[in-house]
């Protein structure tokens, strides 16, 4: 974690022309992103910009923003750099709505789970303008939570959390150091892949389980219908199973929306893994199936052994 | 809590016959069940029964057990209750080994995840007896852990943990009455259900998840040989859908080849939810997808929502 602190304080400085943020969307994530930038930066100046006043008001007490607007263009026009902290499928039209608005040279990046779609409709509308210069990176933290809302935002919701982040053909040079910067300044596991290449890989590691857990929910919920007593039995590895399918619907739609082929193709193979599992029981033979139970404990070992698991 | 209370303290009266317990495998459930025991009678008097040596040391250190022996014969002749804690595959075969051995009047149950194979083969085999009357009962407690072995044994693990227990046509209602008793002492919430209901209902809420948890660990693991970032950006979701993919390779063998039926089952209808999701996601129709997660959010707060979630 030395190397990482080390960093965190050098690219603080680095960072300093980041004087104001607009943050769109004080949710969740939205709003962990403010009470984070806040602490690595005390001096920035954070206007959360949103359409329920309520919502920004709470934003503003917990002291994730420092001022807020629901006047999108007003709450935009002097910042250095904007985050749209929205739902995958408002961001485009965010972002064309606002380009009158945004100030020369201003960075723009989102935090949505899918980036292809988003970072390609984007980067050529930014480089067709003539008028100013707009720089956007995609930008994808993994953390968050089922639970939605800034009441649940924390300033350490991306401390040592992977944060991807996906430059393109058309991404400036300069916008992503900056935005590279201030992920490692939160303390985050930055990584970089292509948009196309974290699209599918998001689409095997994060969305093809929550499809499952959802599958598996409703499963069980309709074998309830028939017998009550299965709510008495429910042990903690359904618990775990299926917490995840206690997100935001909205969300996830918008992500099986716009990284349909990746989600597709991991349900598909999916499917093939499950027939082998019935191929084998139905078959009994103790050694195969066996098998199966010791190959997937040593991968897991692999896959997590790494990590604070 | 109060009424579970309750009948744990008049419970304890009646069970004052059963002194002397013998307890075959100390591992986790059987560990776990030695230290409870005791907690609650601390008069009785359990014998560890089991084939290595250092095992059995430990479960007495801990305090799980008096003594022990590695002869089983020995350590069941004057057991008044015997608890099998092994392997579903090995539980006929001990019982139909020791028949000579039991004490005239002796109560069997053992703690497997599957029912009717073993309850019906075990009631069968104990009718026929005329020397000596022996009385088993069919005992699910849905405790456990990934975690294997007498070092993770605790004496709360049955404490508020569903008990399913499984009379047949045969069991004795006095011997239920017993272990029906015991498993309220320890704190657990019995349920009775018929063998063949156990299974087909667990089959789904407990072996289904399991099944599932492997096959994603496998797909997951697959893409991970062509791409090693992928271990660096696993988020919690895929720990907690995951973990149960840690369990003993043996005892889930053995589920599978004794519940057979009601896995293939759960695993069949479960491709059918997986093939509706991949259609819609194709179709790409967002009020449908929508709906999808609305509907798991709602089932998994019914399901969920009267346990300590």
């Amino acid at each position: 974690m030395t190397g990482r602190k080390k960093n965190m304080e050098k690219n603080t400085k680095k960072n300093k022309k980041i004087e104001k943020i607009s943050i769109i969307g004080v949710g969740l994530i939205g709003g962990s992103l403010g009470l984070a930038l806040k602490k690595v930066n005390p001096k920035c100046e954070i206007t959360g910009i949103g359409r329920h006043l309520p919502k920004l008001r709470k934003a503003k007490k917990i002291g994730a923003i420092d001022k807020y607007t629901i006047d999108f263009k007003k709450g935009v026009s002097d910042a250095d750099l904007v985050i749209l902290a929205v739902p995958v499928s408002l961001i485009f039209g965010l972002v064309k709505k606002l380009i009158p608005h945004f100030k020369n040279g201003c960075i723009i990046f989102d935090v949505g789970s899918v980036k292809k779609i988003i970072v390609e409709k984007v980067e050529n509308m930014f480089s067709s303008l003539t008028e100013k210069s707009l720089f956007f990176v995609g930008v994808h933290p993994m953390a968050g939570s089922e639970k939605t809302g800034v009441e649940n935002a924390r300033k350490d919701l991306f401390y040592d959390a992977a944060c991807i982040i996906t430059p393109a053909a058309a991404t400036d040079k300069n916008a992503l150091q900056i935005v590279k910067n201030i992920w490692n300044d939160l303390g985050s596991r930055v990584l970089l892949m292509s948009p196309r290449e974290h699209d599918f890989i998001v689409g095997f590691t994060s969305h093809l389980p929550h499809i499952i857990a959802n599958c598996l929910v409703k499963e069980v919920g309709a074998l309830e219908k028939k017998d009550k007593r299965i709510k008495k039995i429910l042990a903690g590895s359904f618990r775990d199973m299926t917490r995840i399918a206690d997100s935001d619907a909205q969300i996830w739609t918008d992500i099986c929306i716009n990284n349909q082929i990746a989600v597709v193709d991991s349900l598909k193979i999916f499917q093939i893994y499950i027939n082998e599992m019935i191929k084998k029981i139905s078959e009994g033979k103790r050694e195969l199936i066996s098998k199966e139970f010791m190959k997937a404990k040593k991968i897991r070992e692999k896959l997590t052994g790494n990590l604070h698991f």
